[in-house]
């Protein structure tokens, strides 16, 4: 097993706690704090069969206002990342690079480099609008991570158009917003790929679904590639069940609202904080004032509160911290640590 | 979504009995009848968390004997097959073909195409000892499909070795049998990789969950193509606990013999049926006498009995059928069936 990278490794931060991973808080991950209501018995789930897809599908397909044509789903959106930049390297006329808007989550530049793409990056905090190379394969995340800003990207959209770039956007945290989704562009333009994930929103990191969506041709070259089976019979039905809940969303948001006010005013009259980046998505981007990542993170540790240094995000630098936003327990908690 | 041609579509088969799913005799698939006890509430189950793999890699590897940095996991043997097939073609000497031993399971077929490796057929019926290409990425499904015949390899293995083959020795229904596996030779050979499905000995094929075993050296390399998360929370808390059940190869196998035995004398016996094919697995290739398979299938629907047309393998027809060793019910009805 490789070192970790991400954040929500609650298992090695319980033992440098020497607590139990049910004590920890983790304000590390973005995973939604509200539940979906799920009214089924996984115990009594029938697993011996070979998982059939089709309902699966056309749960998905209509949530998202899409034909099942139209959508390869994976086990979890770094799946389809990775399956994505294999299968467009075998396409007529690969993409020549990827180029990122940075900072973006961290499995889009181990895929160019995995793949042998040449990488190009774009601060889209000072140079949203640099030029794109012809060709390229764009990957923006809207609402973007780690600091979870919804772009208007209708004139980029535009921009990388005319430059022929096949268009990744990741809307992994768009479900937390109000704000439209980009899906309804793949019928005029037949480079777009849309990547959702449903991990976040539904609130299981431990499920693994995600969902890839362009036009119907570029699915079905797509499919060919892929194996028969991928998704787990109990990830499948849990997802089923979560989408018929249709509370969620406003349970999500109206939690989401008031724990962020309160966090807010913590971070922003925190004098360890000189910055707190607007977000639309669950979680706060920081900048540290004196202290590293690390000292911050240290200084909360006795507290059993694990957050994301964002060290490791290209265009950050150990002066940065990820922050989710969860409860009004953790946002006490960290009042606490912060005061101390 | 495209046609299915694997076999399990209890789905479909059941529309066209017009019966329910759970009523129809499965004995298309070859998973396991006897289940492992699982003594665990999936309903408790955390899946808010990201996965962490840590002790379903011990006790995955533990139980093949082989280290943690020996093998790969994913979300089922059919993945497998195809990230192994990618990754191989980016190792500095690619493998220049496959060398596939039919008939075999249907995936690496496609898996050889969708990666473009030109393909080599070997009938393992009639030319086991036929010469392979030096270099040749060398595919054995042992014991086999769809026969479930389990050769020794020890000599094949020389032999590929001294052609300086890549092989892939896929064990996915070697649980089933008391005979040795192959994974020891990792250590000698370094081009050797190890397949095993855990979905059909554990009874679930709804649980996506297959193990990669190679030297570490390989795996390392192979891996940091991965993603960072593949397995669904539930599909690793059931395999560590179907795991602990120390009574499975005993019950499997008892109830394996017993059945297969009626199921010997009744195929042996149906005037239909010109041979039965020796297995050392829970399923049985048959060749039918004068009848197509799919009029067998169409004699065995009034009866709601699925079984698997084998004419989509190599070096079969639609005169072969396979029918798995399921238990005394099925062999009931089955009697029946073939009697009216």
């Amino acid at each position: 097993m490789k070192p970790f990278e991400h954040g929500g490794n609650i298992c090695a931060f319980a033992k440098v706690c020497g607590c139990n991973e049910e004590e920890v808080i983790d304000l590390s991950s973005n995973i939604n704090t509200s539940k979906p209501h799920i009214d089924f018995d996984f115990n009594a789930l029938e697993i011996a069969p070979y998982p059939n897809y089709e309902k699966l599908y056309e749960s998905i397909a209509s949530h998202y206002e899409v034909a099942v044509e139209q959508m390869e789903l994976f086990n979890g959106a770094s799946v389809a990342i990775f399956s994505l930049f294999a299968y467009l390297k075998t396409t007529p006329t690969p993409p020549k690079s990827v180029t990122l808007y940075a900072p973006a989550y961290l499995e889009y530049k181990k895929a160019s480099q995995v793949f042998g793409y040449p990488l190009h990056l774009v601060d889209r905090f000072s140079k949203l609008d640099a030029e794109v190379e012809e060709g390229s394969l764009v990957v923006f995340v809207n609402p973007s991570t780690p600091d979870g800003y919804c772009y208007d990207i209708e004139a980029l959209l535009q921009k990388w158009q005319e430059k022929k770039c096949t268009i990744l956007v990741d809307e992994s945290f768009l479900a937390f917003t109000s704000l439209p989704s980009v899906v309804y562009h793949i019928k005029k333009y037949d480079k777009l790929y849309v990547l959702k994930s449903m991990t976040k929103f539904y609130g299981s990191a431990g499920i693994r679904i995600g969902a890839l969506i362009s036009n119907n041709i570029n699915i079905n070259a797509l499919h060919q590639r892929e194996p028969a089976w991928k998704i787990s019979a109990f990830d499948s039905a849990y997802i089923q069940e979560a989408l018929k809940d249709e509370s969620l969303f406003e349970r999500t948001t109206s939690t989401l609202e008031a724990v962020k006010a309160s966090l807010l005013e913590v971070l922003e009259n925190a004098p360890e904080i000189v910055r707190v980046y607007p977000s639309h998505a669950n979680y706060l981007l920081v900048k540290l004032s004196t202290l590293t990542a690390h000292a911050f993170q240290a200084k909360l540790t006795p507290y059993r509160i694990l957050v994301r240094n964002c060290a490791n995000f290209d265009g950050l630098d150990d002066s940065y911290i990820r922050i989710a936003i969860k409860d009004a327990k953790s946002v006490a908690q960290l009042t606490k640590a912060l005061h101390a």
